[in-house]
This record gives structure tokens, sequence and C-alpha cells, in this order.
């Protein structure tokens, strides 16, 4: 692909039209120049920070026409290199969005800026009673508009559904700077192709997004917490399906390998909970609802089900504090294997009875090229986050050999129904690997796709194909 | 649109490929001429039977090879037109894909053809304890694949979402008789652009569905039924808004104004239940979940918040036998309509709280045209069936006028944050209005998507644009 280089008079332009929200020092370029995903960086010519979507038209009508890309830009908490300006041009951060439109009571939705951080969106419209439930791990510090642009999930999707479960409609600029709204503010909708549906997930290479209509549900009023050791992870693994199977569907339900819960203890420096040298693995199990007693008796009920398991003491949450603490270690897992060492993060989900299966491949794999992993993730879901640790293999082999395990380790996933992501996308790391799963035919639809929404290519080029 | 009429060798080829599964005996044109829509009928030119995604990739690629227009048909229940053959053609009836691949008890998923009645799926991954949610009024004869095509809802979907919330994955042969399958078996999926999604509700016009895996969940083990008696609709609208301000999420929320329930009556000889001259709607209301008590509860909360609207006695279904007398009575109102009167069926769905406003722009514009309107449907989820009755309006005023008050309708609609429809889909009837909710420029991305799943328009022509 190419594209204009950003000239002078561009620069001139855009200063014109956002005065100092528009910048080329250097430290922004810096700043614009990555997200979370590993140490990848490009540096963009010029960050821009609209704030109207009048603003966002005109920079789009400008760059379509001069032909110069556009990455938009969110918090940068992705991790899988979306927001990262692959061939330079604009960086157009949305970080100037960042209001709470309208919480609507009588209608359970709410209508938000992209820019707004997700947890900010979720304790505004707890005050009202009302949920928003996909929570990913950075939700402290992530845009909801990332999370609609990457359909994230977190620990409370196993029961809550992911982003596009509460998308309803949009307001999108499209490359050519047309406005349009994607859909209605309705639970359900006929009508049409589901051009809403179509832009969650899309990366920020279809539109960008300046408004976001979401459904809420009333807030559950309690919940339980519970961390289980395991003396086998495949055993924990196992443990997940039998739980579903009795008919509970808990509020979380996350996998944490030996290795995840320990370097997220000496990175948190936190000693609150006691690793035996023979627990494998963890799972954390929280189940919320309306009623405390029903929450109990389903606790009761997991606990039936981990009796056919071989797990040691069972430590259920005291206090909010200690339910706090807990989810802070599960968290924070990325983190602490981003501090400890060099690693390549891998997001795969599989239908959640074949997680076993998938742990299996990972260590066989690894035990073939030579690499450690640490597994963790949203079991409820089968997404399994596979770090593969760099650790003592050689640079040589980590850079000529990882792309060939991490190809063989995909096409187990598929084969087993699954497939690469289940909540980062694809953005930059992923897209190599994007033939496993499909078709050419059905890449060429999504490259048609593109096409309809961005003729020219402009909006973040080199990214999931 | 211009087709390649069918010829004689084509019938051959056909014939070859299908034996008695290739018909042009009139009785079975005029069987595939039509739907449950209204009083539309256009005949095709030859009805095909395939039993194998092979088949309808050989049927497909002949058809687009020589731009002969294909209408796939499942069990012609819809109600907005979309598998009336309109330009002649091919009717190609997914009747032969009739079977239930394999419920997978461990990852609580089922791999169905879209042949199956969406009542014996149901049925079937029930003994299994599993339960597959959207149920439309039709279900006891509608098809699954009909279902997924048209993003149908149902009374369920107030609480479990509707069809495009269970699709996981799809085998789909496209025009050119490739076949591909969309994602992936698993429940979140952030790897390239939602093929999946982009096919629910697409009505046929962007590939032929081969086979559906869905999602499934626990089945509850109760349910309590009641139906409430307003003297004021509007009231009864009110209340449906107020009932979700408590947190409670019914299973089943339903409107039905006087007529609706009394033509029903009369169709069907019912005469369990009194209405009272001055009963001018009622609810149906229905809570599920695992725990009777708990139901108890709900019922009485919801009682409590009746109280603060004028009700006449409220009747609690005592037995199974009561429940079903009363849905039955609930899902034969569409059919007692048509058995009544001339009529034309709408689908509007608005954010619920505006529900009272929409009941008012109907009985406004109805007294503006001269026509009277029978109005019941999915309170719970806003969505509004709105049948219009010929009743002693001039033909003239029929033909010439109605379309005018059905665009002012839906330009109210608009306002209030809704759209054409919930559930029945656009297909031919509302194709017309789609101007309203939609701009030029959102309507051509919806073309631009047809044209890259469909160059040559051979598929389901004339419906939805």
């Amino acid at each position: 692909m190419t594209f204009t280089s950003v000239s002078d008079s561009d620069i001139q332009f855009f200063q014109e039209l956002l005065q100092d929200r528009c910048s080329i020092s250097h430290d922004d370029l810096k700043k614009y120049s990555h997200d979370e995903t590993e140490d990848l960086e490009v540096l963009p010519n010029v960050v821009l920070k609209p704030n109207t979507p009048e603003e966002v038209s005109q920079i789009l009508k400008h760059c379509n026409e001069r032909n110069i890309c556009v990455t938009p830009s969110g918090a940068r908490t992705g991790l899988s290199g979306g927001a990262i300006p692959l061939y330079g041009g604009v960086a157009m951060s949305m970080e100037k969005f960042d209001q709470i439109i309208e919480i609507d009571e009588d209608n359970h939705q709410v209508t938000v800026e992209p820019g707004v951080i997700t947890q900010v969106l979720q304790e505004a419209v707890k005050e009202k009673g009302l949920f928003y439930p996909p929570d990913p791990a950075s939700k402290g510090s992530c845009f909801i508009g990332g999370n609609v642009s990457e359909n994230s999930g977190g620990p409370k999707a196993v029961k809550y559904g992911v982003t596009n479960e509460y998308v309803l409609n949009l307001e999108v600029v499209l490359p050519s700077g047309e406005i349009i709204w994607t859909g209605a503010n309705v639970l359900k909708n006929a009508t049409g192709y589901p051009l809403t549906q179509l832009m969650v997930g899309s990366e920020g290479t279809l539109g960008v997004i300046t408004k976001i209509v979401l459904k809420l549900i009333p807030h559950p009023t309690h919940d339980l917490l519970m961390l289980v050791p395991f003396y086998s992870a495949t055993e924990a693994c196992e443990a997940v399906t039998a739980i579903f199977k009795v008919g509970i569907t808990p509020s979380g339900l996350e996998f944490m390998e030996r290795d995840a819960l320990t370097w997220t203890q000496s990175f948190l420096d936190d000693t609150s909970i006691n690793v035996a040298d023979n627990h494998a693995a963890h799972l954390l199990i929280e189940v919320d609802g309306f009623d405390p007693e029903k929450l109990m008796a389903e606790c009761a009920q997991i606990m039936d089900v981990l009796e056919n398991f071989e797990t040691d003491e069972i430590l259920f949450a005291e206090s909010q504090a200690q339910k706090d603490t807990l989810w802070r270690l599960r968290r924070s897992v990325g983190e602490a294997v981003k501090a400890n060492s060099i690693y390549k993060e891998e997001d795969t989900v599989v239908p959640r009875y074949e997680l076993p299966k998938l742990l299996e491949h990972v260590k066989r794999i690894g035990a073939e090229y030579g690499f450690t992993s640490v597994c963790y993730g949203h079991a409820g879901d089968g997404n399994l986050h596979i770090n593969i640790i760099k650790g003592e293999m050689s640079d040589e082999k980590w850079n000529n050999e990882l792309s060939k395990a991490i190809r063989e380790l995909f096409t187990e996933v598929v084969a087993l129904g699954g497939t690469l992501s289940g909540e980062h996308g694809i953005g930059l790391v992923q897209k190599q690997y994007m033939d496993i799963p499909f078709s050419e035919t059905s890449l060429n639809l999504m490259r048609g796709i593109k096409d309809v929404f961005d003729p020219k290519g402009i909006l973040n080029p080199g990214k999931v194909f």
C-alpha cells in the first residue's frame, strides 16, 4: 500500500481546523506510535484530536481526497496492534470524545462518546442501578470506543456476553466524510443488513465511531467469589465444563496456570494467598444475582461438582476487599507476564469442553519448539490467553521459528472448532494467520466489505487482512 | 432487474441433478409462490429441493452463470414476503435439509440443517435439558433456517435475545457456488469481520444457509404466567416499563389490544377467559427460572408494580393446560386478524418506554386516514405488531392512500428512536420505506455488501432494497 505523505499544507489545514489539538511534537508522535502489544511501535506523522463528528468528517474527507492514511486511536490498551499507525500518516485520537451524553433510565440505554473510559461508564450507570457488563482487564484505562472496535470481552462475558450484545446503534464517520447512524435504539432489529454489528469488532478499518448507544441491564446486587486450587491444570479445565453441565452460569469463570498467579503475586508484591508447591492451576469462580440465598445455593452446587476433582482448600472471599484483591490478581496477569520476559500473547478460543485438549497442544508444541508458556483466561468462554515465553529460547529460534509454532497451534485450535481471537482482535499481529480459520473466498468477502466502506483503503491500513 | 428465463435445458440440468426433487407441476409452483404475507403471490418457473450443500452449490453455480434468479424458500411462514419469487426463476426449497446433525451436550451447542422445524429443534434439545429460546409465533411450522434468515424473535426474546445471539457459525453456499463456513463454534469471536452476523437477517439475499451451529443454554425448570386486564391500553404500555424499572426481566411480556384477544377467541372458538366490556388491553406476563420460590417472589414484585395502575382481576395460570391455552391465544392473534379482514401488518419497534406514544400515533394516523387498527406484540422489547384493518375503508383509499399513512407512521417510529421491523424483516413489503430509517449513504453501504456476495444479483432479487 502506498499513501501520500503528510505535507506542510496538510498540517496547516489540520492546525486551522483543530488549533492545539493538532500536534507534530516528537513526544506526541511517540505516545501514539504504539498500544500494549508487545514492543511494536511506528510513528505517525501527525496526531489529531478532533472533538466533534464534524471535525472527524473534515479530517477524513481531506485525507481520503489526498490519499493520506488515518489510524483511529483510543486509549491504546489493545493487544493486537490495532492502534499502531503502521503506514504513518494521521493518528486520530478519540480522547476528546469523553462525554456520557445521556443515561436513559426509562429505556435502560446509555448514549456515550467513544473516548469515555469503560470503568467510568460502568460506574456512572451503576449509580442508576444499571449494568454495562463487558469489562476487559484494562477497564480502568481503556475506552468504550476501543471496546466496540475490538468487540471486547472480559470475565463477565461468560454470563453476560461480549460487547456486540450491548451495542444498539452507532454514529459513524465514513472515510468519505459522510456521517451515518448504523441502526436504531432498539432491542431487536430486522431492518436491512446489520451495519451496527458489522462495525463492532471492525478494528477501526471501516469507519470512525463518534457516538455509541448501549443497552443496559439491571445491576446485580450480590456476588460471591471463590478461588479453587487444582493439582492438575487439565482437571481445572475439565471442571469448567462440569460446572456448566449442572445448569449453573457463573458470572466469572477464570483459569490461571500456576505461573500466571505466582508471577502476578511477585509483580504486585502481593502475599494475600498461598500458592502451594503442588498447585498446578486455579479457577476463580464468581456467581452474581439479586438473591444472596440463591447465590449460596449455587456455590454449594459448584462445591458438589468440584468434589469430583482433586482440589486443595477452596478460598471464599469474605469481604469486598478480599474480592478486590483476587480480581486485581487476575486482572494483572497480563502486565505481570509482560514485566517478566519477552513474550508473545495469543488469544485463542475453542468450544469450552475442548480446553484440556487445547492446553495439551500448547504444551506439546512448546516442548517441540523449546518454549515455555503461561496460560490463563476466560475458561467459561473457552477463551485461553496463551503467553509464549521467550525464556531461554535463542533469538534466532524466537525470530525465525516462533511463527511456525504459532501456525501449528492455530491449526490445532481451528481443528477443535475454535479460532484465532476471542476478544483481542486480529490487528497487526495475527493477520498472517487469517488463512487458517478462513478460506480465500471468505477473506475475499471481508476484503470486499472493506472496499465498500473504504474504497481507497485509507482507514487503519495493514490491519486484519 | 432482468434475468434469463428458465429454459428446457435448464430444467433438464436440474432434473438430472435432483430427479424427482425438481418440479414444474402447477400445484408445486403455486405452493412456492407465496408465504404468509397478506395475499401476495408470484409463481416461480421451477421448484428445486436439493438435499446437500453440493447440490445447492451446483444449482447456484448454474444459475449464476446463466443469470437465472434463485429465491431460497423455507417453510414460507414469513410475514414480509421474503420467500416470494418476485422475478420467477428458481424457488429453492430447503425442506430436505431436515436433520439435527449433532446435539453437543459437552459444549451446549447444536448443529442443525436449515429445514428443521424450530419447535422440533427446541423439543430435541430440551430432552437434554438444553434450551434454544427464540420462538416465533409460527414455531410449530417455521424452519430454523428461516428464523436465521429473518433474525426472528418471539416472546422469549425479551429475556433471552433474538436469533442472532444464538448463531455461532454457518455453512453458506454463495451465489458463485463456493461453500464457506462464516465463523467458528465459539462463544466469542474477534477474528475478522463478523460474516456470521451479516448472514443472520440477510433474508436469503447473500447466500444459502446449509448448516447452522447454535448456542444453547440450560433449560429453565419452572415458569409462571399471568394475564392482566387493563382499562386503558396506554396504561398497559406504561406498566411494561415500570416492571423493568424494578429490576425484573420477565421471560415474556406481551401486549394485546382488546380486539386482538376477542377476535382470537372467536377465531379459536375459545371461551376460556372472560374479556369484560371495559377491558381495553391485556398484558401476558411470564417469568421463568430454576427456583419456584424466586419466581413467586418476582410475581409478587410485579403485582406491587401493577398496583400503581388500574387493572381488573389478574388471572394466574394454575396448570400447564391453562398456560398452553393462554399462549395459544397469544400465538394465534396473527391468524385471527388475517381471518377477520383484509389487513396490512407492520412490525414496528421502538425503545419500550416510547410504546404509549407509538400507540397514540397509530390511532391518530388511523383517525386521519380512516382505518382502524389492532395492535399486539412483544411489548417488553418495544416491538409492536400493528395490524391495519381495511374494514370500511374504500378500495380506492386502501390502494392509494395507505402507503402514505404507513410512511407517516414509520416517520414517527424513527423519530421515537425506533425502526421498521423488529423481527419480520423487510422483504418485499417494507422495502419502499427503507429511506425513512436509513440515509442514501447507509443504503449504498448495504447495496455494496450485496454486490460483494452476489455480484450478479441472482439471489432473492427485489428484496430488502
